[in-house]
């Protein structure tokens, strides 16, 4: 059993402090705003966990852990300020509740904070972390960056939607796992695999997060659902159905999204509706239970613990049963 | 005689090699564009310059030097947002130029790229330039959001707004030249200080700043001379003439630094002379002076040759030419 609960009692603990508010207030107001509202911490959890495998001791990995979802809260402000997004987590956003320029600059102050928690590790770990996190912070870049061109662009491909999906959310998870095997002190290979097992269970979470934006429940996604389709986003429900759909169904689907109606339901309802009858949603899901799969095969790679193994697959398993 | 030229030179050829244009041109395109609006490369030639004096080598310096100016260039991109400014070095703002999106996402892009150039040194100068980075920009967020705080204050005092410019712009200053020191193997004592020096010579440098803003050239200044005035900006020349002003004439700032006219030309104006009657604007001079003189203060305790000493000095004194 993977210990969850020390996991996330532990990091919201040392969380909690190292967001308390200082001055000046209007700065450091926003960062420990977005960390209260909370959220899953996959993403710490990840770090405390593989470094818990290769090692036996998740207490070493924390500040690493930290300043992934530190690193991750920052990506959410200034995403959520570019696409115009009111509700985070079921509450106002950051830009929302102050205004865009707080949400520019407490971001900013949030990824330097960041990269401070790596100055808990002795220079070599703090090289080789921050090395690996500025690498993985400036792809996480990169992919919010193809994800506001495919907005405009008409011809984009599923190769560069999972190659962007890979960038903005993946490769993250990935870093997560790989440095907690930095810190646990595994072996080169060891933390390859263990970053490929997180890339490819952070390709099918975010394929996930496409499908819930559809089909989720509003009670439980916490974000606005639909959103995509209202803000006429390419997703792969959205290509796959332009692909794999009758002429007539890829039609509708050009048409709705080049509107903006003022009360969407009507079009959220129709693209849904054209999502399932071309079979583009059973296609997202066998998507996230390929590279689950991916990711599955990987592990077997990896020197930890039969035990071990098996923990982190029922634990990507529980990530997918949101869905599937 | 301080090797400008080499030093800029040097500077320019890297910098470009640094900043070209990858994939997605989006992301990559403003970090190029604003780096090759140019300006005085004046906090890279200080790290250059004080590597040289400690060590007699500019070019170990290089990448820390590359680092802060991709630094200051990325603040300069999330300012200019905030100040919503048209116009930086006499061409258009990367927001006006593509859109404010574009300008928060380039601008993180380009503080992750600097982080990235410290990876190029040994572990344990990479922690120690990377922590003093973290730290300065962590100080340069914070002065920031103190000069957008006192927009909206009017109990502003000449320590606070001294505190506001050491902290948004005179720490990176210092710590461009005590990385050079840094990289150059000095000891603890003359890295600090350097630091302090620069630090000074920093906070003379944006009180000429503003007071250029209000009587520089508008042809070599750069900037829409009157951008503070218009703002309502309480800097130096305002808290002093608020004070040392008469009564009349504080009301008039006060009156005057709550409109916002469509044609601004008479209010510039006007505070001009306000500025000037009420000897602001020679107290903004003297107090550039005083900071100059406590930076070649610190010079002394420096253990570098006297020669060094003494560029060092003319080259402050070059710097404040501009104005008094």
């Amino acid at each position: 059993m993977i210990p969850l609960e020390k996991y996330s009692e532990a990091l919201s603990q040392k969380l909690a402090a190292t967001v308390s508010v200082k001055e000046p207030e209007q700065l450091y107001g926003p960062v420990s705003y977005i960390v209260s509202l909370g959220g899953k911490r996959l993403r710490p959890i990840l770090t405390l966990m593989s470094c818990d495998f290769f090692s036996g001791s998740y207490e070493k990995a924390m500040d690493a852990a930290i300043a992934v979802e530190l690193f991750h809260n920052f990506s959410l402000i200034h995403d959520d300020i570019m696409d115009n997004a009111p509700l985070r987590r079921g509450q106002e956003t950051v830009h929302e509740k102050w205004d865009i320029n707080t949400g520019i600059l407490s971001g900013d102050a949030m990824l330097i904070l960041a990269y401070q928690l790596f100055e808990n590790y002795e220079p070599a770990l703090f090289r080789d972390l921050a090395k690996l996190f500025s690498k993985t912070a400036l792809q996480v870049c990169e992919g919010q960056q193809y994800d506001v061109d495919f907005e405009t662009r008409d011809d984009v491909t599923l190769p560069e939607y999972i190659k962007m999906i890979d960038y903005k959310t993946a490769v993250l998870i990935g870093a997560a796992m790989k440095m907690g095997a930095i810190v646990a002190g595994a072996s080169e290979s060891c933390t390859e695999h263990i970053y490929d097992f997180g890339r490819y269970l952070g390709i099918a979470f975010q394929l996930q997060d496409d499908y819930l934006d559809a089909f989720g429940n509003p009670e439980n996604f916490g974000k606005q659902v639909g959103g995509d389709i209202i803000a006429n986003k390419k997703t792969f429900l959205y290509l796959t159905a332009f692909q794999n759909g009758s002429k007539k169904q890829a039609d509708e689907l050009v048409n709705l999204f080049s509107i903006e109606p003022k009360d969407p339901s009507d079009k959220i309802e129709t693209v849904k509706r054209i999502f399932q009858t071309s079979g583009a949603s059973e296609a997202t899901k066998k998507e996230i239970i390929h590279y689950t799969e991916k990711a599955n095969q990987v592990l077997e790679k990896i020197d930890i613990s039969s035990e071990n193994k098996e923990a982190l697959r029922e634990f990507g398993k529980s990530l997918m049963a949101r869905t599937v």
